[in-house]
């Protein structure tokens, strides 16, 4: 088949050392890759202001697929590469659907103390383009004490629907065929019942998916006490943001947390990052864990249709992870590549 | 002293054993009470059609605290109960603190498996009259697929400021003296900058008190993987939700969870009330744990000025947890509240 016509943004700090492993694991996987760099992040942004320019926007769009580091620097004003890049190109892309599989591989440890390898196994169908990331609201008297603030949570019928008819397709092919909708409806109300309503009403089209409801407040304590109750979640852009983070600290930790920024419609790339961010603190130092990375590589073969190399690639970090087990020797950054690199090229 | 005028809602469900017990401990601390009961909940709403009538909201006002159980039943529709009586009473009685401490007591098992007791003791400081709970928000074009639903997060000023300084007090007078401010700053722009401002500010006043930062989803995933790391957390009301139903799950569940509906400027009455729910599906079978209402009850002793009393109901029910601790034989709800009450009785 033909070359997959990849963008890479390191962006900032362990983010460039991460995504040389992901690279390398791409390329063992035997599928041609064209991967061209964009040097999108801090650096740019000191050199000329720039954080996302519209013709760099635009040549990112003609590429199959988008591969991203990390973004963020202390030395950048808070929240200005976190939204003038990475949510933009969500935005701009029309990442609607946040990929984030939750899932604890034998061999890795939890912070939870009776929790099995089984009992963690579900995916965080988060949606990604509107919500309270609307960047709505606005302020009023700044600096007085008559300051108001406000932040406003846009859901759209469009946007709510698409994302969760895609939850329920994710669901349905599934083994325990099992959708929850995570939200606040009993305080959020407007945006509570536009999100249940949609989900009553998609799943008569999914007769044999099992929907039920969580509030996100006990969704995150079932999160610690009962991650078993879990198959399929389908939430907001917010509490999909907090429930992925507490994923990822029972799954093993933010250094093996993937995810997918999804178009399944394909009018754009889809862009495969992982969850953690640049960690400026342990940079240059070749102890970031690259798995996070190697685990997003493995659902952009995936979405691009390359499923029994998508396969390869977990099952070689499922490898890896067992053989790590209990090995007390720090492997570098490199080497972790190198060795999960090695076991997919057979 | 005098006596403590009480106004006491048990609510539904298990809200009304658990009161039963917080009561008998509160008599067994030689307080003397004088008690009011009120029936507010599922059972008048369908009597009467009637919430929280403004004649019983008026009596209220003239009690020195409130103890709730839970409210909400299956049997009414969603929301309605928790919006239009419990939300209705922080909103009215100008609740602005919702103070929810989440600390392990020794011999409680927690689902951490490498946790200890001293690693767990913080206090969140949950602002409780505004934000995303103010209620503000609408809807558009409902069930066409035009439909917006907006919700609006609502900040001011005056109401951001009251919570931190209270926050600041809370962290000076402990040992750690350590104030973290968990938001979203980095995508909630108007509100996040409106607390983030108002930290630094009043920050000035409390020197001593080491101040730090932390996002939302960081904040999930740390309460699971460095608990330690936190002493008193100030952050907006759904925040607030979200975190401590985290802590509950942390420090051993929602059976041990309590809460102070506060007004620190007592203007009118402050309520205290376990974390958890009605919980329907065990209500009636003497299966619930009244610990947290207990916790509760000395939340309230102190917040009235009876320092030593709400000390000793601690304590009990610091000792009780430690006898408990491998104790297979479960105890009925009326078992816990005796040997609580028999410990505090002395
Ligand atoms: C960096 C930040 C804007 C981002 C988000 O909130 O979505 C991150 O936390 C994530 O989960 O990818
Ligand atoms: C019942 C609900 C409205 C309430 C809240 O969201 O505040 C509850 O979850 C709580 O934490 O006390």
């Amino acid at each position: 088949s033909s070359n997959i016509r990849l963008a890479v943004i390191p962006g900032d700090g362990i983010g460039i050392e991460v995504v040389t492993e992901g690279l390398k694991v791409l390329e063992a996987a035997g599928v041609k890759v064209e991967a061209t760099q964009y040097d999108l992040g801090a650096k740019r942004y000191h050199a000329t202001g720039e954080t996302l320019p519209d013709p760099v926007l635009d040549e990112l769009r003609g590429f199959d697929a988008i591969l991203l580091g990390a973004v963020g620097d202390p030395s950048v004003p808070p929240g200005v590469l976190e939204r003038d890049l990475l949510l933009k190109l969500r935005f701009q892309l029309d990442h609607y659907v946040n990929l984030r599989p939750v899932k604890l591989f034998p061999g890795v440890e939890t912070p939870l103390g009776k929790v099995l390898p089984g009992d963690i196994d579900m995916i965080v169908v988060r949606e990604g383009t509107e919500g309270p990331y609307a960047g709505a609201g606005g302020v009023l008297r700044k600096g007085t004490p008559q300051e108001i603030a406000t932040q406003d949570s846009v859901n759209t019928a469009h946007g709510v629907e698409r994302v969760v008819r895609y939850a329920f397709a994710k669901a349905a092919s599934r083994e325990r065929q099992k959708l929850t909708l995570v939200h606040k409806t009993n305080v959020l109300t407007f945006a509570g019942d536009l999100w249940q309503r949609t989900v009553n009403r998609v799943a008569e089209e999914f007769p044999q998916v099992a929907t039920d409801y969580c509030h996100v407040d006990a969704a995150s304590m079932f999160f610690v006490s009962q991650p078993q109750r879990f198959d399929v979640i389908v939430t907001d852009n917010l509490f999909g943001d907090i429930l992925t983070d507490i994923g990822a600290a029972i799954a093993g930790g933010i250094g093996l947390a993937a995810s997918g920024n999804v178009n399944p419609d394909r009018t754009a790339p889809s862009m495969f990052e992982p969850v953690h961010g640049s960690a400026p603190d342990i940079a240059g130092q070749h102890k970031a864990d690259p798995t996070a990375t190697i685990l997003s590589v493995a659902m952009l073969l995936d979405h691009l249709g390359f499923a029994e190399a998508s396969a390869r690639v977990e099952q070689a970090v499922a490898d890896d992870l067992v053989e790590r087990q209990g090995a007390w020797v720090a492997r570098r950054t490199r080497e972790i590549g190198d060795d999960i690199a090695a076991r997919v090229a057979g």
